[in-house]
């Protein structure tokens, strides 16, 4: 059976994306980090996620971080309430290097378990603007990845997988959907709030994408005028 | 002042490559990982090499490992007495994308500084066969970072700076010795004891290197003949 190591934040996309890879019949190994984020709720609903999809093994990593930006910085003020144009440029959310070091530590396990892919919820449409989400980034990725591994050198490949690159919230949702995936149990929202902000750049992705998707958000936000 | 990350882990390779990195002027930030190496004297002698160097920062970063590796397992049997052609296959000491997970990090801190360059002293000659130690792999390692970073998209660059990929052990020495590298303060070796074994791969390379270079090593070893 093909192995897959799932980077697993317990939002919206990495629970699609461990959905697709379940779907295509992987053995799933589910990967989350504890970096510090300010939005701690995310790793239990990481925890309810892989749990659902009954993975081999939940690894929550731990990883100091160096600052610099509103996702672990209590006294960097989140941006709020922007709009799509103002999207395309990389905001103070943005945490150096993240999905860099997620693969990195991803492809480490994926070695030991000669594990066949990896698989990233990352998407280049309705995303914040951050450059390690885009095309380009993962191609060059997988060509490092190829050069840096005894699997990669041997012939063997471990292929990085970006299942919702190309596709918009409101597809992901759908194909989500179709997959059976409890949203309920995800969490997107930045802030670390009881019920989701609404505003941040992570809520108005979801929220845009339940609307045009057609479908209820099922989880709870702090003003119903969110929905 | 330009700054620069300098990978550090205490040998003699990353301490010569912190001693260039100095030369050419950079403001030094020093990155060490404790990954659960059984050679944890490592450590130390990075930090006499960070101190020696007055380093503006020395930062050892806790990593968890996957196993899979001699550096890490004690029931593994590091491989001995390796002649040259042997190390020409990747042996079990290779530790699962280490340098990949190693440059991701520092990648994430020279962001967050505002760093010029990543300075890593990995050579490509004298070497024990690791994939990531290859001139290949830096090259794409920056191609992907140039993509993944802030500093990249918006026009600048984070130089990922080899300065002994292309240097034999000898040619490393001999820059060193130039440089008044305290190789007193390093240390090579893969097994953690009282005094280097002279036998792993690590010492053999190092043996040779100043066997080469006409230098007599001034650190301890178990025997005498290993000198």
């Amino acid at each position: 059976m093909k192995r897959a190591v799932c980077l697993l934040s317990g939002g919206l996309d990495s629970s699609t994306s461990i959905a697709i890879a379940k779907e295509e019949g992987y053995e799933l190994y589910a990967l989350s980090f504890d970096y510090g984020q300010l939005h701690r709720r995310e790793l239990e609903a990481a925890k309810a996620i892989a749990d659902h999809y009954g993975v081999r093994e939940h690894v929550i990593y731990r990883l100091a971080n160096f600052g610099g930006s509103a996702l672990v910085d209590g006294n960097m003020e989140m941006p709020m309430d922007r709009d799509e144009e103002e999207m395309t440029d990389i905001p103070i959310s943005y945490v150096p290097a993240r999905n860099t070091v997620f693969l990195s530590i991803a492809l480490g396990w994926a070695e030991v378990l000669d594990a066949d892919a990896i698989f990233i919820g990352v998407n280049a449409l309705d995303y914040s603007g951050y450059p390690d989400c885009r095309p380009e980034f993962i191609e060059a990725y997988q060509r490092m990845a190829d050069l840096a591994t005894k699997k990669g050198v041997e012939g063997g490949k471990i292929e990085i997988k970006a299942p919702l690159l190309h596709m918009t919230k409101a597809e992901i949702i759908k194909k989500g959907m179709k997959l059976g995936v409890p949203y309920e149990l995800t969490w997107s929202c930045y802030k670390g709030g009881e019920k989701a902000c609404g505003r941040c750049d992570s809520c108005g992705l979801r929220l845009k994408g339940f609307r045009e998707a057609g479908y209820s958000d099922p989880i709870n936000y702090e003003t119903d005028e969110n929905r």
